[in-house]
């Protein structure tokens, strides 16, 4: 088995594009990514692309649009995790020798389509019954809340932080800072969760050209950073004895990519995770193993997920500010962890960035036991 | 690289099944193909779910269904190679080592919420115009009736010949015969289509289990297939210089195959291939090297495609009669080939049958140049 690279990436800004078809935002991230590497269009011999509703073959179209033809594609859907999903196949397409270089996308095209939350899939009763995203994660924290006494503060907090990050970043949807007394006080969506607890939806494209090691000398315009470490792994589905507080599925998924990686969480120098609400940041801390049971809380007031803390926690701004759109944020995270990694984050970069973790949830089948969970941890 | 055997197949007959859901109609055909290989839920460590319009986390929510759970479960798309693509890419997993046994899936609820024509992709301009898959193969059969003198009458006998086979299919959704009169008389959808040229639209799922040959000891109820060939790749998208008669991405796609296995179409008893419309059929004996071009035919005319002719194309009576329930198709062509070979198919049987080819064709953004093109070679 090879050492697998990704030697380039690029991302449209996440926000509000409407009129931005899902191909054309996939394709900007594509030529952005392309760019990065250093590759031309006949570089790439497989690509793989993450979307949750951009019809059929977006990839191929997306693909198409740039002038990548005639080649292998396949779209992967797991829902937040179809862009995670989409670099794990990727990579382990040429991890195994099967091609030598490859692309993989997410796109996502929302605020024409969605307002508020996502729509349950057709057939989840419980959802049409009112058990939607901002419910479940509503749930989570009051569990949270109960079980650890975890505090509303601490849930704020979490927000404060992302916001600042992103704040930094100019791909993010929003870019201003918040404090905890503007997100206690923003509109409430599902009690405790209110409107700045929850990640926003958004438009957006982003793309990573991965390679082998032999390839390495074709794409030379940057450092190259490694996949040490790839898990996907879907939840077990227990509706009895389930702590609805933690995640068993991220934790489980998380020891894989460790075990692989010959790494643990205090090697981590950053994270990107999965924090499609305030709530799911705090029981990751927990979940990827940061900290113990119910001490997620205290690690927020500590600034232990910050800069200057002991690992830096969503340094894009996460899905709380950088914006959600579904399929793209698996690579985003990627694009993210690339840049810290490369030393090139400018004002939001973590000092000395070695080692990186890129975590994302898709699904919510049963509370916390989503339908997908992807970690993948990078080197440099 | 490993040698990989399919070891167990299942599926729904296809049908109008407006109310079941498509993660019931998958867990239906999950179940029959592990029964026919005699393994149980945790033999499965990887499952590749092909649907597309399934909603997010289909697989998982079919296979959690059946009890398999905790697993690594991808959801492919790739149109309607949408299965095609979840067995390549489990057959991949598999070959490569990263697991021994797993699970490939299609499934689709369509009648419920399709009537007529699939609906083209929102941005797809030229389908909001008109140019929906019934045209393009109006195109596709003019043309080669211009260019080669092909007739109405050769194209109705296509639709016939797999009536006949369909009526011998207690899965197929039509079951009965039809002559040359009823096919031409029914009524006109693009001309010179005519209904009975059209595939129906269908409900329905299809699964199969594949190991690696280490594991073919643990699987004994049935002689194993093995996968000779896969090839999965994307259209040119040319839109200029194109022969609209043909398709240059089938052609690659078949030769491809043809390469990995050591074998040619003349090697073949039967294949299973992509029979949207009638004139997709006669062009793709051309595709995969039956016969040259302009002889499509003459190919049906004189027998050569049915039972006692060279090659057995569509025993199951392929999308026409059996209807095209996207996601699943792929994945019934293999359970067709799998009974085929295995000396299973009843009063479909092809004496003697050894190896047989599955195609199929997936988009169609460019005319005949579409976004997927599957080709397995399977033998026994």
């Amino acid at each position: 088995m090879r050492k697998v690279y990704i030697v380039g990436v690029g991302m449209t800004r996440f926000g509000k594009f409407p009129e931005r078809t899902v191909t054309d935002l996939g394709a900007e991230a594509i030529l952005a990514a392309l760019d990065d590497a250093g590759a031309g269009v006949t570089d790439i011999q497989f690509a793989a692309a993450g979307h949750t509703r951009g019809g059929s073959c977006a990839g191929q179209r997306a693909m198409a649009q740039v002038g990548i033809a005639g080649i292998e594609v396949l779209n992967v859907e797991n829902a937040c995790a179809s862009g995670s999903s989409a670099i794990r196949w990727v990579y382990q397409a040429i991890r195994n020798g099967l091609y030598d270089v490859g692309l993989a996308a997410g796109m996502e095209n929302m605020t024409s389509r969605i307002r508020g939350v996502i729509p349950p899939n057709p057939e989840d009763l419980e959802g049409a019954l009112g058990r939607v995203m901002p419910s479940v994660f509503a749930m989570v924290a009051r569990r949270h809340m109960a079980e650890y006494g975890t505090t509303i503060e601490q849930l704020a907090r979490i927000s404060v932080k992302n916001y600042k990050h992103g704040s930094r970043n100019p791909r993010s949807r929003f870019q201003k800072e918040a404090t905890v007394e503007e997100v206690l006080s923003s509109r409430m969506i599902a009690d405790p969760l209110t409107l700045m607890m929850c990640c926003p939806t958004a438009d957006g494209g982003a793309a990573a050209v991965l390679c082998s090691e032999d390839a390495l000398k074709r794409f030379g315009r940057h450092r190259p950073v490694q996949i040490m470490a790839s898990a996907l792994q879907a939840g077990e589905y227990r509706t009895i004895d389930t702590d609805m507080a933690h995640s068993g599925l991220a934790e489980r998924t998380a020891l894989m990519a460790y075990e692989e990686a010959g790494a643990g969480p205090k090697d981590l120098d950053m994270i990107e995770l999965h924090d499609c609400f305030a709530p799911a940041e705090l029981t990751h801390y927990e979940n990827l193993g940061l900290c113990g049971k119910g001490e997620g809380g205290r690690l927020i007031d500590e600034g232990r997920t910050t800069y200057g803390g002991e690992v830096v926690v969503n340094p894009s701004g996460g899905l709380l500010t950088k914006g959600h759109p579904l399929g793209a944020t698996g690579v985003a995270q990627a694009c993210e962890a690339v840049w810290q990694l490369r030393g090139e984050a400018g004002t939001r970069q973590i000092e000395g960035a070695r080692l990186a973790l890129i975590h994302t949830m898709g699904g919510g089948v049963s509370a916390l036991e989503a339908g997908a969970c992807s970690v993948h941890i990078l080197g440099i």
